[in-house]
C-alpha cells in the first residue's frame, strides 16, 4: 500500500482499515516486537501518515486486536462456553503472531500508566467476555448439563483463564501442549447442552 | 543495604541474595517497570555493582522470581493438583508485584530472540511444573477422583493455565475475579484424593 498521488480521496477510514489489515499480515508473518516506524517501513506508509491515523503504538496494536477479533464470528454461539473458546483457539493456531501479539497487550495493560489506551481495551474485552460467557453457563445450567450451584461468573473467567493460559504455554513451546485437548478436557467437565 | 568499606569480605553470593532480597520487596511495593539503573537507585546498589551481580535486566528479573517461588513450600505437597496451585495463588494475592513480575517475564520469554535468558526459564519451568503436576493428577487417578481415561498431561497444563489466566484477570480487575474461587470450581471438577 505505497502512499501516493491520486488517493488523497480516500476516506481516512479506508485507510485506517487498510493499514490495519496490512499490519495483521505483518504480525502474523513476524511478530510484535517492532515499533511504529518499523511497522511503517514494512508496510509501506510513511511514518508521518502512521501517525495521523494511529497517535500510538499502542493504539495500532489495540485496533489490529480489535480487527482480528472481530474479522470471526461470535464463538459464544456454540454448544457450551468452553466449546466456544475451543473454536477460537482453533483458528488462533495458524497464527502465532496474533496470540503473541494478544500476550503483549494482556502484558502492557498490567502496566497501565504506561499504556492507558491497552489497559482499558484489555479490561473491557475481559469484562465482555466474561459477561457472555457467564450467559453460556447459565444456559448449561437450567439445560442441566452443569451443576447448578457452580456462580456462573467463577465459572466463565475460569474458561477465560484456560484458553488464555494455555495458549501461553503453547506458543512458548508448541509441541509440549495441545490447547484443543486441554480445552476438551475442561468441556467435558462442563459439558454442552446438546450432546 | 549502601555499598561501602569493609563489606568486601562478604562472599559475592550473599550480596546477590541481598540484592535480590531488596529487590523483591521493591517489585512487591512498585512493579516491575523500571531500569536496572532505577532498581539498583532504589535499593541503594551502584549500577556497577548491580551489573556485577547480574549482567542484565532479565537475570535480575529471573533471579528474584525464582527466589520468590523457592522461598515457599512446594505447592504440589497438596491433595491435589488444583489445591497445590490454588495454595499458590493464594499467597500471591499478597504481593500483586510479583504476579505482575510473573506476567511480565511470560511476555518478555515469548520474544524469546530479545530475552533469551527469560525464554529458557520460563519454558523450563512450565516443563517442569507441568510434570510434577502431572504426577499429581496420575495419583489422583490411580485413586479414583479424576477420569482414567483423562490425559493427564493434558490435565495438568489445564490447571496451571486456569491459575495464570485467573491471576491475569485479577491484576487487572482485582474486584471482578476471585482467583480461589474459580480454582475451587476447578478443583471440584478435578477431586483430590482425600475428602
Amino acid at each position: 500500500m505505497p502512499e501516493g498521488s491520486g488517493r488523497s480521496y480516500r476516506r481516512a477510514s479506508e485507510r485506517r482499515a487498510e493499514v490495519i489489515e496490512a499490519a495483521i499480515e505483518l504480525f502474523a508473518a513476524r511478530g510484535v516486537s517492532t515499533s511504529l516506524r518499523n511497522i511503517g517501513d514494512a508496510i509501506g506508509v510513511s511514518h508521518a501518515a502512521l501517525r495521523y491515523h494511529f497517535p500510538s503504538r499502542d493504539e495500532l496494536l489495540v485496533d489490529v486486536y480489535r480487527a482480528h477479533e472481530h474479522s470471526f464470528a461470535d464463538p459464544l454461539e456454540a454448544n457450551s462456553a468452553v466449546a466456544g473458546m475451543r473454536a477460537s483457539a482453533e483458528r488462533n493456531r495458524g497464527i502465532p503472531g496474533l496470540v503473541e501479539l494478544y500476550a503483549t497487550l494482556t502484558t502492557d495493560a498490567l502496566q497501565g500508566e504506561e499504556h492507558p489506551v491497552t489497559r482499558e481495551f484489555i479490561t473491557e474485552r475481559f469484562r465482555d467476555l466474561r459477561a457472555r460467557l457467564r450467559e453460556a453457563v447459565v444456559a448449561q445450567q437450567e439445560a442441566g448439563s452443569v451443576p447448578a450451584d457452580l456462580d456462573p461468573g467463577d465459572v466463565a473467567a475460569l474458561i477465560i483463564a484456560a484458553s488464555d493460559g494455555l495458549q501461553l504455554q503453547w506458543l512458548l513451546e508448541p509441541g509440549a501442549v495441545d490447547v484443543e485437548r486441554s480445552l476438551a478436557v475442561l468441556e467435558r467437565l462442563l459439558p454442552g447442552i446438546r450432546e
